[in-house]
């Protein structure tokens, strides 16, 4: 096969972040996606219903006239049902972060307690809003989505109707126990379909590569793959791109994201093509996001042909700098422009 | 305690390099060092006996008067019997690095077989020139040292008369594989006794604090603390301070290599207090390395002062620029000048 059409591609967990950096990567997903979940990790988080529809609006602005929907998140905390009825129309999904755990996460929840936060769950889950977690513990990094089984367990049987999006899922236990509950999904992004901690640590080390959840081994790298390749209807992808500057990204001591928006949709053909599975890519790209999320299909469609392409070093505009995966590296699909 | 005196400190690992690199850190490991295991992985790697007395020479020279021994070692490779008669009396022992494991390592050996390695083997055995090895597999970056045990094994039952020491161990399976015969010692590093793979990508990524073997799991930490602090007969300490310049750990891509050289004595003494163990801080130091190697005990005592110190956040000097551990943090040891 040498072109290719994605109906409708989604991504279902995107960093498009603020002022500057917002302007550069915003058109660099809606020019290949037809809308994504935008997380609410902004410095202050997304809390209220104007800090939505404000984001959204320079969201819009960023993008220009691009045909791309985002779908807005709300950080969260314990919100009121009046509350929640009031923000409904305007957001698609509430995030929930441990606090610390990641990113601007510091005003996250420290102890995830079923009972203490069921007013905000239950309300929630009456009203059909969906609940995205980043499951992590703070314990050691290779331990820290594993030993969060066990609250995806407590929140997935305390709240049956409320549909719980694990994040990002980087672990073979992830991928087990999305498959027990009928009302866990879960998303994935490019990078743990391709690296493991190896790539991070075990050459040279390479900040690029760095995210967090942090690449896992082998066997939990090859579980993501699977399901991913298979179409699994509880899967979906999300990119979690997370563009740092690229001076920090370099720096001593930097922040953990990954870049792949640009380069995404290219790279999942090449993955699903090589997997002889191109078949099962509309699944994990849009159709199951379309079924879990209740969305509408888009209209737009994204060509792409079979011809190498030199992913650019940077990516840079409106002062800000940032690094892509597979930076100055050849990728073996290309846009059709 | 408010004092302690350290008779006759040995490092029984350490990366000096070479040119201006080595005359800036040679003397920050000869200031408080009697002696030290000094590894041949220059470029080209010290294989003739010219190299190592020209290299010894450079040492002497970079330290200055400093009464430091400097115990040379050759990079591994078939040496004839009669290369080692020859070049015994100026070595301590012969490193051997599986090819590519890590910095300059590329002419390492492939394939590590006791029958191909058998000539070179039993002359060292006869000689009494202890082997010195980095004992990681290419598998992945946690996985690699647990894999090479078996090539220990290998190595101590068909050379039970050489001494076989097992270089900046990391993990509980090299704890417990070192006890199991009689002619296996082993090297811990200081940062290996202190941090684990959190500190090194659990938080912000870390490349100071990145090094080869990479820090493992807590309860590796905890075994590999255990066994130094206890006073084992067969465990010495070995810094692997490896020194590379500021701009190229935190460049993209940076190097393995933690540089500890300047404060291992006092971080040292800080950690063996803390455990309330300073009586076995000698046998892990001096003791240890004398009675394996067979070293004279050096009249060298190093005086030091409770009493806080702050790490410079930098050591520079000949246009070399490194960073320390603990680089502007205060240590609770100071040296009493």
């Amino acid at each position: 096969m040498n072109e290719i059409t994605i109906q409708s591609p989604f991504d279902m967990h995107i960093h498009l972040r603020d002022t500057e950096m917002l302007k550069l990567v915003a058109p660099l997903t809606s020019h290949t996606f037809a809308g994504g979940v935008i997380m609410p990790n902004l410095v202050p988080p997304v809390e209220t219903k104007e800090a939505v529809v404000a984001y959204k609006n320079r969201i819009l602005e960023a993008i220009n006239n691009d045909d791309f929907i985002p779908f807005m998140t709300l950080f969260f905390k314990p919100y009121t049902n009046e509350f929640l009825e009031n923000v409904k129309d305007e957001i698609i999904a509430i995030k929930l972060y441990p606090a610390g755990i990641t990113t601007n996460s510091e005003g996250g929840i420290s102890v995830i307690d079923t009972v203490a936060l069921a007013p905000t769950l239950n309300a929630m889950s009456n009203l059909n809003i969906p609940l995205c977690v980043h499951g992590e513990t703070n314990g050691f990094v290779m331990d820290r989505e594993k030993e969060f089984m066990s609250v995806y367990e407590a929140l997935a049987v305390a709240f049956p109707k409320l549909k719980i999006i694990m994040e990002h899922i980087t672990t073979k236990e992830a991928v087990d126990l999305v498959k027990k509950y009928d009302n866990l999904f879960a998303t994935i992004t490019l990078q743990h379909l391709i690296i493991t901690l190896d790539d991070v640590v075990g050459g040279m080390l390479k900040p690029h590569l760095f995210c967090k959840p942090i690449a896992k081994r082998p066997e939990d790298r090859d579980a993501l793959l699977e399901i991913a390749l298979s179409g699994n209807s509880k899967i979906m992808f999300g990119s979690d791109s997370a563009p740092h500057p690229k001076h920090k990204k370099e720096a001593c001591g930097c922040a953990a994201g990954v870049f792949t928006s640009p380069i995404a949709l290219q790279v999942l053909v090449e993955l699903f093509e090589k997997n002889d599975k191109l078949e099962n890519l509309d699944n994990f790209i849009s159709k199951n996001a379309i079924d879990i999320y209740g969305l509408k299909k888009s209209k737009k469609s994204i060509k792409l042909i079979k011809k190498d392409f030199v992913v650019p070093a940077q990516y840079e505009g409106f002062g800000e700098v940032v690094v892509p995966m597979y930076a100055g590296e050849t990728i073996s699909w290309s846009l059709k422009e």
